[in-house]
Formats: C-alpha cells, structure tokens, sequence
C-alpha cells in the first residue's frame, strides 16, 4: 500500500542579528541592535500564531544568541544545534562580486557541507504526519539564500542576487506533492526602518 | 567618451488589496480589508522614509484604488497609470498546478505584454542620473512573480512557485552595473496576521 504525505511543512528561515566583528567566532556576538532585531523577530513569529514544533539553530554564537532570544518570546519550545548550518561559501555566485572573494577551498569544504544541510532539513512531511509542521531556523544569509534556490530549484549561483537584512523573516512552504512555495523572503516589515541593517 | 551610469534604481512593487470578486473589472474593487491593507502599505512606505520618485499603477480597478490609498499616505507624488502592468498570465509556470489552467491564448496574448512591461521599466539608470531613484510600482501578483525572476535572470516559468500576500511589498535595487538584487520579496511585516490575505 503507498501511503502519500499529507501535511505540510513550514520552514521560517531567520537570519541571525547584527554582531561584532570579532577574530573568532565566540568574539562575534550579537550587537545591541542585534539582540533588539532579534527580540522583533520572535515577536513578530509569536504574532504569527503558529505553533512552532522546534527552533533549530546553527552554532555560530551570532545565531545561537538569535535563537535564545526568539526562544524567550516564543516560550517553551524544542530545541537543536546544527553544525550543518554554519556560515560558509556554499557555490561561486554567478554574476561575481568584487567584494566578496574567498578562496576555492573555501566553496569546496563548506558547499558540500551547506548542501548536506539542505537535503537534511529541506524535504517533504513524512507520510505520517498529520498536520501542518511550523519550524524556525535560525541561521546565516548565505545558508539561506543557497536553500531558498535550491529549495525553489533555481540555479544555485544565484544566491548573491538575494540580499537578506537581519532578523528578516523567510517563509519556505514545502507542500505534501514536495511542491514548494516562497511566501515571503527577507521580510523586514516587523521592524522600523532605524532598526533594519545588513551587517 | 563613454558616459557609465552611477546611480540606482529601487523598484517598490506593491501587490494590490483583497478585492471582491466580480463579473468585470469595474466591480472587482477593494474590500474593506483591502483598503485597510492599501493604508497599511503607504505607512511602511512612508516608514521607510524614501523620497519616492513615481507611483506607477496598473490600470486595473483594484491596483488604481490600492495606489491612490498608498498616494493619500505618501501625499504628493508623482504618478504614471499603465496598461502594460495589469494581470495576465506571463508564462506557463512550471511545475504546473492543478487550481490555475489558462487558456493557452491567454499565455500568448498576456505573455509578450508583460515581458513589454518588464522591458520597459527593468532597467538600469540613465547616466544622466545622479541620484537613486525609488519608485513604486502597484500591480497584481503574476506580473511582479514573472518580473522579478526575469530581473534576477532566473527561468521565469518558476514564477508560480512564489505567493505573494495583497499588500505585499517586493523591493527590487538595479544597480548601476546591472546588477540586481532582491532586498526582499511579499514583504508583509507590516500587517498584523489578521490582516493578512492571499485573495
């Protein structure tokens, strides 16, 4: 017997606030901007009313402090670490930019790093699934917008024609045919414009 | 001697209110929510403090009502009424879906219109001008999709795996080298959940 999936799942992409730049990671913590943008943002997610199933979060400081903060909004909510979903240069942007250049090894150690991430966390409900799943994660600009196009199944390099602000909100529903719908990328609309950066 | 453009183009493309579904487009106006949205919109553009250059709407019922809204808001600003920017289908989306069948004449008729708007509007600024621009475009969901993939140069039959909120706001910058970047897509942070529609 086939049993078809049903359900939908609901992925809320966050981009962390903004931080310090510091030499290591544990020096790159949230600014004081970044912890307000970040307070915004849960509330803005709590507003929305659904009933979120966990908040996973990469484990870069900038996003761990984000996600403990939307969590404290939020309330008692289930929680993951995921070294899968730390920063990196996922696939050479096609157009390229001039200020932003790493090194080869760089987009071959953590593209296929942030593309195990996508086919771990970007998939369909399980057939199992009853109802609509509403998920949070907190992460980095350049994860999500390498998923969003992966996700929509657009050319993958084209992830640097997206600009993401801080705290922005992406909404990625991936239906039960694993048809996927982008309800809103970036969205900023919670916060006053004193309030929006991008780094 | 070769003149280079220096300055930006920001496109604010605004989806218009819930509307009453009617027989023509006369009768297809503005619900009360969808006014409400309209108002809405014109204090987050406001909010964002921008010195707008255009407000450019289709010519459709519901687009002209949600400008004029937005206009009352923004006060006196320039304005462009336009045929080429009212809905249709641009391209046969893929994957296809099952709710959204037109005819096939629709795509051919509709289709060279709105890729006409897209090549008149999408574009980069006139060496002559030395500021950026911001203009706000309001129009109806399939020809912001369509426009948008097109300006990303992304296949524009994936416009269908976008949904955009009425009232949304998708902000597009056109760089002075061409270069396009999407600083956020159905924006609709501005609306408190129940105020917020799809149709």
């Amino acid at each position: 017997m086939e049993v078809k999936p049903k359900a939908s799942r609901h992925l809320f992409l966050i981009r962390h606030g903004q931080y310090v730049v510091g030499p290591t990671d544990e020096e790159r913590f949230l600014t004081p901007l970044g912890r307000e943008q970040a307070k915004l943002t849960g509330q803005r997610l709590k507003e929305l009313g659904f009933d979120y199933n966990l908040v996973l979060r990469s484990t870069m400081t900038r996003a761990t402090e984000t996600a403990m903060i939307i969590q404290d909004v939020l309330g008692e909510t289930k929680t993951k670490s995921c070294d899968l979903i730390r920063e990196g240069a996922p696939i050479k942007p096609e157009p390229p930019v001039s200020h932003w250049k790493p090194e080869v090894y760089q987009f071959y150690q953590d593209g296929a790093r942030i593309e195990a991430a996508f086919r771990k966390y970007f998939h369909r409900a399980d057939a199992t699934q009853e109802y609509d799943t509403y998920e949070v994660i907190v992460c980095h600009a350049n994860v999500i917008r390498y998923c969003v196009c992966r996700a929509l199944q657009l050319p993958p390099e084209a992830w640097l024609r997206i600009s993401l602000h801080n705290g922005s909100i992406t909404w990625l529903e991936i239906k039960p045919s694993g048809n996927v719908v982008l309800r809103g990328l970036g969205d900023v609309g919670h916060m006053p414009r004193n309030k929006m950066s991008t780094s």
